[in-house]
């Protein structure tokens, strides 16, 4: 039998192929990995610029080594697939020792995502960065100490731009981040904006909403940032305006995108090709809530439909499972988390008639030393009173809290199902009424 | 029309009060409270003995004031009511002024609980406490003060004990922690118990498990615990054996009591006497994995259900809530959680095949500074593979964790459910598979 093939070497390609030997440990499994590394923690990225974390081995989860030696996967780093053909059921490989042609039983399509690089002029600079790997990481902590910058642009006020704000700002350098939208953090919507925005500019960063970057200026080596009217002083540039699916691969090897621009995927990882999966990054995955494929590349979708294409692959069909865009980033000494679908506009489209309400609740006891204000936007369907999705943000109980609320969604469960959960409850850690019970509480007040 | 009469200020006597005067402003409504406060933080007292809360006043929620003069409720304190006529609609109130008979058109019983005082010698020895009102909490701050004591006996392994022990700690006096079990904290599990005695005795805490208090021993002041073949010294003993539900008032008045010993309740709260309600500390509740009447006397379970049936008090049927016993606790450094059934032998009892599986994991992802280990045992059928319950401890990221479990229980959902729930990534927070995935794939493997 032709052994199975995995073309990425990441969380969704690894997490496939360590559970399929697990299961089959007779079954071949190749893993194709173009990098020099895999299984790598990239959301720990900022954290080792920041110096956080010491060095990028700490990054790494499982060695290489580990996964031939003790996994017993056939992994071939610096190889390359450049093409797949579908009806041979073979890919095309580009390694060290030239192209080489390997035939599977089964594949899957694990090619991630890639940082997009919007049209600047500017670009190619020394000291403008990407951040999508670990040699990127290593690129931006060299350059922060030897090019000792004063002044550091980040353009893009998402994750990435919110995480690498922090960053840099533990160096004690100037740091100004462009968002060409008037909030940061659209997914996370307003209310968790107007509070992320707040406190940025508390902690010293100077924030550009509503601001196009229209190129970098400077000769060998970056030195401002041009805005149109005006051009800011920067000594290094992170540009973070988001990700897209590495799906060229599977585009001219005719399997179909969906409407989002990733793979699209039945609920096992299956393409429209036999015997071809694809998962991870460059897939789609279907929203709990609205029941449509979405795009929503976070770590855990990837880890899980890896795993599940895994077991289907060893012969037990299992589904990847739905996601709930389910998120939650720290923005300094605040936390922001999401769940569900929080636009209202984006629900209608859904076919529901969206009630949302905000409130503002203590994080512990009133009474209790640390008690924070957490602020919550419960968003409901009007007619059946379905939670539809869930921020919040706060210095503190935020990270696990959403969890709540994303129990709720996979269960869809409504807003009066929600506000009677028995939730944990201890002076040093809860209101009696936990804040999402409270939020619950109001949102069945204005649905039904 | 006859007022509506509440016996009970507490949190669930004040919650009906408060929520039918909201939905049916010209209704008279009666609270009688035997005592000077109402609607306390009894939960926040070991805080305000161990000093991190500076006044009773912090822990006093709303004022009687506030309740007679902004929510227009008829708030009489230190009126008890002695007697319940149910044929005749009225009960007979002992107040200041002497005795009064007050009829009713619909009734809440809101007696509460009470601590259960041991048939030890000594316990009216000064310096020997229980703690089960603001008084009792003042008066063991006051003693402490004034007697300055070196030694200090906790008696009784439970949250008041634990919670306790934390609190004489902090005022650098030695702690005698004394349980009749084997373990602790018997309604978290075994688990649970190791992690917490270790950490206690890391402390300094001197625990004395199978260790059965005989008396008290000294003159006017309390002196020594006596434990049959030893006395320890201890110039101040705390007894945190537990609490039984005040339902002497109902039973006289013919009202049903439940196995648990509890007032039995139906789902909107109704007890076996027409137009009589119970709810909070002295009723049962069903507990929502079983399905049978229980009685887990805590603080949301009393504010849920006393709201509940206010609303239905209003005309507004509304059921009062199933429980999931869901609990929190701090124990010094540690948090240990619980909800569900723990219990293999419980488990059984209602008719389930226990499995059980507990793993250990990083509360963050494992590079992230201020990762701790975290240790969650998951109880399932095997036949379903239902989660039936949970427990937590470690030293970040477990009270609200558990909510995530306690939510599965509501939706009864299985391991396999739980494992698939999106729930929130991101470094500082969680690793990629948050611990309660983790679990549940465990138990997902062993299960079905």
């Amino acid at each position: 039998m032709d052994p199975i093939v995995i073309v990425g070497g990441d969380a969704a390609g690894m997490s496939a192929a360590s559970k399929l030997k697990r299961e089959r440990p007779e079954r071949e499994v190749i893993v194709f990995e173009k990098g020099a590394y895999v299984s790598y923690a990239a959301c720990g990225m900022p954290y080792f610029v920041k110096g956080a974390v010491d060095s990028l081995d700490d990054l790494v989860t499982i060695t290489p080594e580990a996964f031939v030696e003790e996994r017993g996967i056939d992994l071939r780093l610096h190889h390359e697939v450049v093409g797949i053909d579908p009806e041979e059921h073979a890919v095309v490989v580009e390694g060290p020792d030239g192209r080489t042609t390997q035939s599977y039983d089964q594949l899957l399509v694990a090619t991630g995502a890639h940082a997009v690089v919007p049209p600047f002029d500017g670009m190619d600079l020394d000291g403008v960065f990407t951040m999508h790997s670990l040699p990127e990481a290593d690129a931006v902590r060299d350059y922060l100490a030897s090019a000792e910058p004063e002044s550091v642009a980040v353009v893009g006020g998402g994750y990435v731009g919110i995480e690498m704000a922090e960053a840099f700002h533990a160096h004690d350098v100037e740091v100004h981040l462009f968002e060409m939208l008037p909030h940061v953090m659209a997914p996370f919507g307003e209310t968790v904006a107007d509070h992320v925005e707040e406190h940025l500019r508390e902690q010293g960063v100077d924030l550009h909403l509503n601001t196009a970057v229209e190129r970098f200026v400077g000769d060998d080596r970056v030195a401002g940032v041009d805005v149109g009217d005006r051009v800011f002083d920067a000594d290094l540039a992170l540009v973070g305006v988001g990700v897209a699916p590495n799906t060229d691969l599977a585009e001219s090897a005719g399997i179909e995108l969906g409407e989002t621009g990733a793979i699209a995927t039945d609920a096992y990882g299956r393409t429209s090709r036999s015997g071809v999966f694809a998962a991870g990054d460059c897939a789609e995955a279907r929203h709990v809530v609205t029941g449509e494929p979405d795009h929503v590349p976070l770590a855990l979708t990837a880890n899980r439909a890896g795993r599940a294409i895994g077991q289907t692959m060893a012969g037990d069909e299992t589904p990847v499972g739905d996601i709930a865009g389910t998120a939650v980033v720290k923005a300094f000494d605040l936390t922001a988390a999401r769940t569900g679908v929080i636009d209202e506009e984006r629900a209608r489209e859904a076919g529901f008639d969206p009630v949302s309400v905000t409130i503002t609740a203590s994080s512990r006891a009133h009474y209790y030393p640390g008690a924070e204000e957490l602020t919550i936007t419960l968003l409901g369907d009007r007619d059946t009173g379905r939670v539809l999705g869930a921020t919040m943000v706060g210095r503190e109980g935020v990270a696990k809290r959403i969890d709540t609320v994303a129990v709720a969604l996979h269960e869809g469960a409504t807003a009066e199902q929600l506000s009677y959960y028995d939730l944990a409850y201890a002076p040093p850690y809860s209101p009696v009424w936990d804040p999402v019970l409270t939020a619950a509480k109001v949102l069945d007040g204005n649905v039904g």
